[in-house]
């Protein structure tokens, strides 16, 4: 039954991980008034920020929704307090559409410090949420599958630590230039996809040696 | 079958709160507008009854959900009144995103008694509907699984009993005070969760003797 | 595998199902500018025709969501037919947002009929796939699982054959009166739930024999 | 385990086809204010525009969504790669609502060449996904199933082939006419839809000689 519980978790926060990266797009907006001498695609391209933004989230939530699985892949049980946490985590992932049209409406005007600080403060709650939900289901493989790797699991929870520390620096460099910090955070699930990507390469690799089953 | 029929049940019941959930950030407005000598995070502050709602129907939702999953993991057969009584349940969900937007609007408005009406009133149908789902599922152990625990479901169905009249104390405190209303229902919603984790803890923690499977 | 190739079938069309309920709610307003002497709750009561057509329409998706299930409780086999007869049926369901709103819209004003006929309009179709759907599956038990019963086949074919006159009959008296068509919806809907509610809590009865198993 | 798992990737990503397919609804809008003399029939009827790119894009999702799951039929296991693919997939998917609606403003308007430029790029990005994912997966039959069979993946990876191609020359297209280009895209559905719905009855005619299992 445990294991089939937690998939129904998964399923869910897959629901609304989906349902966000969707909801994204209601922010990009066909352009109504072209402006005399003006082109659509003028228009367009005069929509950059909210493309970047765009762009951005799609591929954090991405990534993020990727580290969902991987988490989930070691967890064989649940508990009240792992759905909080995931609860809480999700939190921030339903608010990704608002933050994500926020600071594509201030990135070239007044306030958008404020803007940055709303956008990347989410990121840092989404990193630390991550840290409490992995950190609450793996101390003393509490709710660990039966034959979890111990080496798996610490590698994990060293490289999630990483998280909130970066994004605490991405919402300093916000405040300063908001577009660097979308820039950061595109280059970020870049760089948590690639090497992976070229990671999982090799161990597959290593793997494919001829099997008996 | 019926097992698998449930799932099917349950799954349809997550995309409705997943979506319901989501649905929930379209109320939150990036503010257009900022008057003269207004920052945009005084924009957003100003704002704050949006906030406060969407973090109590959120939270509340979240508790919803939890507690579908929860009676659900009882419930082993499906039949045409479970299907109906659980299609009114999610008409209550389906209609949270509106009432939120109501009671956002009008709490610091007149009108504030019928949006907080409204608003409660909802979490009361709600509250009914997960008794009648319940009861019809449970009486005479009807539809639940062929390992049910008769002093589970009972403690069960005592502890569901409360909720309707939680609600209906909600309901007439937020026709005097709407944001007190709204607070008490988050306080709840985190009663709710608090609690059920430090007893699963416990539990849980009585469980982890070395077993021998 | 075919099993589980229905299953992933009949998520996907759950999740259509869901998403076009829970978008219903973007219909309902908040009435932002009360008219002098108007209370919110005079407002909202002047709203009745877009409440009327959203439960109207929340609960004609219910019944339709429980009939794909019914059917599909018999299908055991999937091919392309399959697929785009039940893609065109979901057509029906996911532009139903779009003509509650117009039949709620011109429901008190000139226009009325030509908003009913688009709204039952897309009832007949989807009434009519039903049947094209299930003809084309169960037709010499072509993709049924091994283990139909063929009276029931017929008795199902049977009873859906009539799907399409009610909703042409629904439809002309829409041209006539709106509102009556609505009506008739509703109580259409409710009378599809409450019978085989009934006809099933009688056969559950008949069946709650002590089992050995 | 990696069987479960590509389940998990299909089942977020029907998902995001099922949203992405439901929100095109958002973009038909309920005419408001009828011009003196004009119907509500007439209305709907000059919105022609709007309706022709609803029904080519849920066409094409449809199509897109079955041949989905046709590669996944054939892909046992998973990698980050894959994922990725997936996820830049899903991105053109994402985005559809958007190009849709920009597609059916500009229809009749100047501005109408960039229109289909990004409407009909789209669709070649998702034409060149599929093949990115299909080759990264069915390389050395990397990622397949135990019992694939190399004759059906050739075939397939002769057939994905002429997407991107297809789909280049109606962006092509798309520049002299946006509605040529629309009608292209709706009959390029069909025909996929029919012929592999004709293929596959005729398949499993062959196939359905009674079998002794």
């Amino acid at each position: 039954m445990a294991r089939t519980e937690t998939g129904r978790v998964e399923a869910f926060s897959d629901g609304v991980f989906a349902i966000a990266m969707t909801l994204l797009v209601l922010d990009l907006k066909v352009p109504h008034d072209l402006a005399p001498g003006q082109t659509l695609m003028g228009a367009l391209v005069a929509e950059w920020p909210t493309f970047l933004a765009f762009v951005t989230s799609y591929a954090t939530i991405l990534i993020m929704w990727v580290n969902h699985h991987r988490l989930f892949a070691h967890i064989g049980r649940w508990d009240d307090r792992l759905l909080f946490s995931n609860g809480l985590l999700l939190f921030g992932v339903v608010v990704l559409p608002f933050t994500t049209s926020l600071v594509a409406t201030y990135l070239d005007r007044p306030g958008h410090e404020a803007a940055a600080m709303v956008y990347n403060g989410i990121f840092v709650l989404i990193a630390v949420c991550y840290n409490v939900l992995w950190r609450s289901a793996s101390r003393g493989g509490r709710l660990l599958g039966p034959d979890h790797d111990p080496d798996i699991v610490r590698q994990i929870t060293d490289s999630y630590r990483w998280g909130p520390l970066i994004y605490a620096v991405v919402f300093v460099v916000g405040i300063a230039s908001v577009t660097v910090s979308l820039l950061l955070n595109l280059a970020l699930a870049l760089y948590f996809a690639l090497p992976s990507a070229l990671a999982a390469h090799i161990a597959r690799r290593g793997r494919s040696v001829p099997r008996t089953d």
